[in-house]
Order: structure tokens, then sequence, then C-alpha cells
């Protein structure tokens, strides 16, 4: 039998991953799970996007342009304007979902052996396409004690070396919901120009920010318009995670014609999801205000709600719809774990993503967990009441 | 600025992308091209597909499951027991389009610097996936004058050294319509065993087989049941090419679990796809039969008018909508830019593919070019009727 590739071995596996099993298990025992571990809303997607795909009348699902369809990215120029990004149709490449723009800044930029500094905890994926890349991310390590605050220029510069040839941010942030200042976003530009390198911004979650704090985007960093690949998708918000729609944006022409030949070569984003995204720049002003209000009511909820629980600590995250907590147990691998196979109240459990999985320190986020606020703010609550409970009645307990 | 990756820089462009852009000077002109270049079919999506995209009742389009619906699987398990392959539907996941099949599959069983062999001329875009996994194709050259048969064994294991870890063949084959013997599988399966290879093995044209000759899967070949990775996609048999539905299939539990990891990393493929793609395993039998009958007719058309142009030669297909055809020239990229810059007749002109493109021999196929029949019947005699008049007034001609 042949083997497989080590790639193939190296690749990791996601926390959550290991834990769906053990959900599946506790739900086949008639345990009600409330799902604080996944990024998937469960606000309505767009009615104009779902109008679009009623109403389809084309006879062919053929192929459409492997950089997207123009009327769609000439849309979306108008779209981004708003938030003062100004582009040209055709420094947007629309792509299989963020997963792919990001798989394909990688392979496009990067050589094998080639580094990128990512500050942690970061969303597990990007290691993913990191290994699929052959490049190697080097972290410099956030903490919920400086509320995930961007590390000292120093941190960064002890790991820059030859092979450094990218920084990678995702803007707001997931996992912690952390949003960059404009300092913060001028000691990245000023350290991306000092050393040329490339950055990546991951800014899926810019619709989500609940201060006032302005949102400073990669694009609106002066001096290195040639350096910054803008990752972007629908999935988040639109609530079209499904239709596989996202977009990899530069100003630098080396990178667009190097992504392109990596969009040639998988011919096409899907037909019918560019449709709905497309429809959905449409839909009233009102969705995303409600979609917005919603969040910002259930952030309210979940973060107080933490904070009243004894011994747990949740910063107050400025964006995205995440918190990272800490939480008094031993191990939050182990306590995740134990909440699906050993524990529910009243015939009722909670899922949560260990943080660890989000850093690559070893030992870092021993007792952190993600959150996420996807739920309807009573299960919210009652899944805030079942993680008191839970913690009560864990036995790794430690304050 | 930061330069980009020596990958980017190496994907190769393939030679119709290279003459899109004369094609759409042409029409600027007021030319008309009839696109015997392309592998779109022009045939109807099945009106089950559509009815279900039409119908979708959801009110959010949310992430599906990495590997694709249980439901779609089980219903493929059916599918392919008609062309007695035996699988159980964790054999199968779903796949963004047949090509993120190929480049799962070469992820995850090739690490950077191993080869693959594979029968040239091929589908072009094999390299750029090939130049994504870091791994080397090595080609064996199959030849017009052969009828594009398989170059016998000892072909192979000229190229076969310790970094040798598979072989990979399209059966229908895409460009040249050439369908493998029971021999010749069996010629494949013997090497695979002998030097412990994976088989990967591109079936996505089963559906149009035209002559009485069996279609022998790679997944039918006894004792290599843990080295066949299989590679599918809807896009040609149900006209769906938009819609980015493929699946890769395997029984071998070490593969599958990679292709998972890559599979996770990505999130899911496309929602709306899987539906429709499911949905079109319903359509009465007749779509197929109507699809087939109308190939085979288009088939005959094709290959007898370009036998009956002086100087012209194509061996008859045996399977897919395409053939490679000699023609009597001197540079058969030359002279497919040629019929767009400096060509037409009334008006009209053609486009082809140049062969070139799908071989890596320097210079093999230089007189040959690869045709689709995916045009009405009409639009076939008229084009075939063009490329007589093109042929007649280029200057390059040979013959």
């Amino acid at each position: 039998m042949p083997q497989i590739s080590n790639r193939g071995q190296e690749m990791p596996q996601s926390p959550i991953r290991k834990l769906a099993p053990l959900a599946e298990d506790a739900k086949a025992r008639g345990v009600k799970v409330y799902h604080l571990n996944i990024g998937q809303p469960d606000l309505p997607t767009p009615k104009a996007a779902l109008e679009a795909i009623r109403h389809i009348d084309r006879t062919v699902l053929e192929y459409s342009p492997s950089q997207g369809y123009r009327s769609y990215r000439e849309k979306l120029v108008g779209y981004y304007k708003k938030y003062h990004i100004n582009l040209d149709a055709d420094d947007i490449i629309i792509t299989t979902g963020g997963s792919e723009a990001v798989l394909f800044a990688f392979m496009s930029c990067l050589n094998p052996g080639d580094e990128i500094i990512v500050p942690e905890p970061a969303y597990a994926n990007y290691m993913a396409f990191a290994i699929s890349a052959g490049a190697v991310i080097r972290t410099v390590t956030t903490t919920i004690e400086e509320g995930f605050s961007l590390p000292k220029v120093e941190k960064f510069e002890e790991l820059i070396n030859e092979r450094t040839k990218g920084i990678l941010i995702c803007n707001p942030n997931n996992p912690t919901g952390y949003l960059y200042t404009r300092r913060e976003m001028n000691q990245i530009r000023d350290l991306v120009k000092k050393y040329d390198l490339f950055l990546f911004s991951d800014e899926v979650y810019r619709e989500f920010i609940y201060t006032g704090s302005p949102y400073i985007s990669a694009c609106h960093l002066e001096g290195i318009e040639q350096n910054v690949v803008l990752i972007d998708s629908v999935s988040k918000r639109y609530s079209e995670c499904g239709i596989r729609i996202g977009a990899l944006i530069t100003k630098n022409e080396e990178v667009k014609s190097a992504v392109m030949k990596f969009c040639q070569a998988r011919l096409s984003p899907p037909l019918i999801g560019q449709i709905a995204a497309e429809a959905s720049l449409d839909e009233p002003e009102e969705y995303s205000r409600e979609t917005y209000d919603e969040y910002v009511e259930r952030r309210k909820c979940l973060i107080d709600g933490l904070n009243r629980i004894p011994g747990v600590y949740s910063p107050i995250p400025m964006g995205a719809f995440y918190t990272v907590a800490r939480l008094p147990v031993d191990d939050c691998e182990k306590f995740c774990a134990w909440c699906l196979t050993d524990f529910n109240y009243e015939g009722e459990t909670v899922m949560m993503a260990p943080a660890s999985g989000f850093y690559t320190t070893p030992g870092a986020g021993k007792d952190e967990a993600r959150l996420a606020y996807v739920l309807k703010k009573e299960d919210l609550v009652r899944a805030l009441f079942i993680l008191r409970k839970a913690l009560e009645a864990y036995p790794g307990r430690t304050e």
C-alpha cells in the first residue's frame, strides 16, 4: 500500500473536529447541546439572495469567469467604497470562500520554507493552508491579560529573518474578537514597509464592530499598497457560509497575475453562489442593521454573563462574534470533552472550542475557550447557566 | 515590493487562455467565432436540478458537511453501482469540482519532489495542480499515429524511480477521446501493483462512450483497491460546470483521512451545487439518452468532416467530446492565433486549442489541435467549412 504524503499526516485536526463525535454521542443519548463552538450564524440569509436563487432562469449552469463575474466585481467596488477602500473591479478576484483566497494568497506569494508571522491565538485553518503551500507560520503570542492587543514591534522583529515573507492578521479577530487600533495598524504598516513583507489581512468580520473605534483596513495603510493582500468572504456578513464565495483583493499586478493562474486551473468559482452574493448587495440596509443590533445584544448578554460566573474572565471583544474566555479549569480540552461525555444539567450541556487549538505555542491557552455568540439570546442565557453548573461540577476545577 | 513565489511564476498558462484575448478582439471587430476550443457543453442542465434550485426553502444558506451531504453520497452509491463500481457512502468525498479532487489527491498522496507518470497529451491543469503540490509530472507520449493508445510497459518502466509515487490516467481521455481497453487497463494495474503506486483515475467522461467497447474503471481492477483514487465531477455529465461539484473516491482509509483534513480546512463544498447534483440523479433516463444521442451525431459530423478536409487527419475518438486532429500547418499555435487575428470567411472564423499545450515534451503536438464537439450540428458543419477555408488561406500550410 503506497504511503500518503507527510503533508497529509501533518495537517492539523481542529480541536472542534475532535469534539464533534463526542457531541454526536451526547445527542444520541438525548442530551441537548448548546453550540457555543461554531462560527455559523443562525441569522437569516438576505431575502434578496434567496429570491435571486429561486428566480434563476438559466437552462445551462455553465462555468463563470475564473476571476468571477464582472457585474459582481463592479458592484463590490461600491460596497468597499463605503468603507473607504478604493478599488477597481480588476483588483478583486472572486474565490471559492475566503478559504480559497487564503490558499491562493499563500501559493502565489510564498515559496516552500518561507515564513509568515501571525499573532496567536489565530484561526486554525491558516495553519492548514500554510502546510498546503509548504510555508511556515511563526507566531507572536497575544495574551488574555493584555486583552489580546498586538505585541510590541520587538516581538515581531525577533522572528524576522531572511525567510520571512509576510505578516498575516485577522481584523476584527477570530477567535478573540479583538479590533486593531490605528496605532497598532501603523505599527504593522511600518514593519511591512521596513522589511518589504506581504501583509495578508483577513477582514471578513468588518461588518461586526461594536465600539466607536474606527475600522482600519490594511487597504487604508499608506505606502504599502503593493504589499497588501486582502482576504474577504460573504459567509459571515450575509449568513451565506454554504455558498462558498470569497474574494482576494490586491493592487499588486504580479500577485494578481499569479493568483489568476491558480484561479484558471480550478476553472471558476461557484456560479449560483455568485448570483446570491451579488443579489445580497441589493438587500435593504435594514438587514445589516438588524443583524448588527442582534449581535450587539448577544455580545452584551454573553460577555456580561461570562464575567458573572465565578472564576471566569472574558475581555470585551470589539468585533466579530467570538470571545476567548479564561475558565477556572485544569485543562480546557479536557473540560470541553467532559461537558459532552460526563456532564449534563437537566438533560442539557454546552459545547465550546478549547482555545489551545488556536495557539501554536505549546501550553498556551490551556485554560481558555472560544465561545461564539451565534445563538438566540434565550439560548445564550441558558447556555451560560449550564456552563456555570458544569464548572461547579467539574472535578478539574482550579479555583 | 516583495517577490511572488516561484510556483506563482511557474504555473502554466493554458494555450486557450493565451488565445482568449485574440478571440475577444475578433468579436469586437464583428467577426463571429465558432468555439471548437471549449469543454463547456451547450446542452441543457437536467430540469430536475434547475427545479431543485428554484424550490430551495431554506432561510439560512449554511455550511454543508466537509465531506458533502450524506443523502447525496448515498444516492451516488446507486449511481456507481450501475457501472459496477461498488462503494460505501463513506468512500465518496464531495469536492468543489473535479479540480479540487485532483488537488486534494495530490496534496494527500504526494510529497514535494514526488513523481507521477501521465500519458500525454493530457489535461493541462493536472500540471497546475502538481505544481501546487510541489509534485513532478513525467509523461509517456502517446501519438496520433498510434491512435493515442497506451505506450508499452517499458516506456513507463523507463521513468520509474524511487520518487515515483503514482500513475494518472484520464479515461475516457481529454483531450484525445481515447478509451483504454481491458488489456491496457490490466497493464496499468500490473504496473501499479508491481511498484506499489497510487493510481489516480479521472473518469469524468464515463457517460460518453460511443463504441461497443466496455468502460473499464480503475475501480474494476482487482488487487489494487487500496491504490486507486478516482476523480469525478458532475460538470460534463449534467452540463453543470458552474456548480462546482466533484468527488474524490477511494477505499484507502489513510488517503480518506488525509483528504478529509484538506476538506475540513476549506470547510465545505458548495451547498446549492450539491442540491442540484443530488436532484440530477432523479432526472429521467431519457435525459442521458438524448444527451448521448446528440453527442453521437456530433461526433460523426465532426470526425467525418475533419477527415474530408485535405491534409487533415483525426483518429476516431471512442469517448468524451473531444478529438485531437493533425492539421497541415507549420505550427498549430500560430495557425490558431492567425485564425483569430488575420482570417475570417464571410465574417466568421474558428477557435481551436493548439494541442502543444497538452504535451510537456517540447515540439510534441506542434501540428495538432484539440477540437470539442459541444456545438450544435449546424454550427459544427459551418465551423468545419470555415476551417477548410482557413487552411486554404493560411500562409504556413505544409501540404
